[in-house]
């Protein structure tokens, strides 16, 4: 019986994949706070979702307002594929460490025992991912472990650099929302620190996050490897080891927050039910809290799925989230442009 | 064979142990870079430590200097017990669990088989830590395991507020170092972000980091328990669970640094061969980079201590250190005052 390659690919471990991507046009340097007379959110229609968002927002920054909140309380968490950045048609650090893997495989005959790794090299994704969990963590792992953390960077850049979208043909980077990186600056002018809590692979997302998102490696949290010191071409170095540190998806959002940020945050954003739990934890609470849902309904510019889908799953987000008052955005109706120009 | 209560207790394990205390005068608000004319460094003696120490961090933030770092990578760490705060006669966390234990006792009659606690409830600390990492893990775990993050965080304030430190009668909350306390403001107005890198328990340190030395909890990394999300008194936390997460220190740090920060640190601040792999780590790559050890010299106003001492042991850094181009920072020499007034 032949499975649906997607419907494989269970969110809790695709968790694991990560990505990278370089983005120059919205940074402006580390400040966390900004005063400048800008215009924020130019890139998203007016209506209930950006109205929502943007009340909130200026609420929780303005000691009048009921909901204010101290600074440095003011704590928002993103999600990444799918939120900041796309993940359709495939996660893409899978797709990175597949590319890894066939670059890689002759250095490496042990990797001739793994049937997934196989499955990859014989261009046969689907057999490769009939393995499940232990599959995709295995093509995953190969594609970390062993590597000191500058070799995995310039790995994931130049992967980066060397890579197109298969269906748009952008580069990866080319690949984030407009949009979000509007609500991370408004954010940040109004003095939250702007925290991406994800699924993928956490070193993988640090190589880039900066650059595409201003957002430096110690607010990146996400799943990872365990790790060693040790020293390595004649430099003491952290080198990671193939077994799992942490999940960081579904229940493992929450616990990654606590762990890593000691403070549950005022603003959770994501698109996926893989994200509920960020949403819950961060509502769930006294106190001014906000949940935001991107729901992708924009078959045109982007894609269109939720509770069909194997990658970025949402159903229980869209069942559940109006009656708990996260705002749900609607890629199509809020969202003017998707990509940077 | 009776052997001395201290040296039993190896450092690897104190790792766990952990404090609080609140201190309120040298708190400036969030901003991390501040360009006021005001004095830094006052309460340090001129010397070689602190002119290697303000040149180094002058210069990192000169575009002008050949020692120049890009701010996005002013990355400082510190460790806690005995570099930013006192450890003696005993880390103030042990302290807290013992009292924890002591006023809990009635509600948990299941303590009644740990040899550990019994010897707590009998005031035999000694007797106690006799079981060596196996019995302060189990007294540490009992003060933080069950309960949610509010729930320790108000255990720990309470405890603060009234007990007091055997030796010099002061709250812990005042025996942080005045001259660490401008270091790390020092840092900041040369554009530093500021993190701890502790062997203590990263929830203990939370509770009063940001209000003791302006670290934000998601700046904060130490030991730590593991934890699950589930719904307690109605509302969804996260709870400690009794089982080993993390034991940052030694080979620990280093790797707590990479999952946690994600970039190498241009300052690594610490007191024990504890902190030894954090130094290196630090040191040990291309670029600035700068080690410091406090070395507590100072019966007099705080204490002597070092290569023979089970608390705070310091050997392999005063032997390598200078050599390694490590700053020793002499407590009796080149500190003005220890305590803030």
């Amino acid at each position: 019986m032949k499975k649906n390659t997607f419907s494989i690919i269970a969110p809790s471990l695709l968790a694991l994949i990560i990505y990278s991507c370089q983005f120059s046009g919205n940074t402006s340097g580390n400040t966390e706070t900004e005063t400048a007379d800008i215009t924020y959110l130019e890139s998203w229609n007016d209506g209930e979702a950006r109205s929502k968002i943007e009340d909130f927002i200026r609420g929780t920054a303005s000691e009048r307002n009921s909901n204010f909140v101290p600074e440095k309380d003011r704590v928002a968490v993103f999600d990444n594929d799918g939120t900041l950045w796309g993940e359709q048609p495939m996660y893409y650090q899978l797709l990175y460490a597949v590319d890894f893997i066939k670059k890689n495989a002759a250095d490496h005959p042990e990797w001739s025992s793994s049937e997934a790794i196989q499955a990859v090299l014989n261009d046969d994704l689907s057999g490769a991912l009939a393995g499940g969990h232990q599959a995709i963590f295995e093509l995953v792992m190969v594609s970390h472990a062993g590597m000191s953390e500058d070799e995995f960077a310039q790995s994931v850049k130049t992967w980066l650099e060397t890579t197109r979208h298969p269906d748009t043909g952008k580069a990866y980077n080319e690949m984030i929302y407009q949009p979000m990186l509007e609500l991370l600056e408004f954010l940040r002018a109004n003095g939250y620190k702007t925290f991406i809590v994800s699924g993928g692979g956490i070193d993988f997302i640090r190589v880039w996050a900066e650059e595409a998102y201003d957002i430096p490696p110690y607010q990146v949290v996400g799943s990872s490897l365990k790790a060693k010191y040790e020293e390595k071409d004649g430099e003491k170095q952290v080198i990671k080891i193939p077994e799992l540190n942490f999940i960081d998806d579904k229940e493992g959002k929450p616990v990654a927050i606590h762990q890593h940020l000691g403070i549950r945050p005022t603003i959770a954003v994501g698109n996926s039910d893989g994200d509920y739990q960020m949403l819950e934890y961060t509502t769930n609470s006294t106190g001014p809290r906000l949940g935001i849902l991107i729901h992708h309904t924009d078959s045109e510019r982007e894609y269109a799925y939720d509770s069909l889908s194997a990658i970025g799953n949402l159903k229980m987000g869209l069942n559940n989230g109006p009656g708990l008052g996260w705002v749900i955005v609607d890629m199509a109706e809020d969202w003017k442009s998707i990509y940077p120009d």
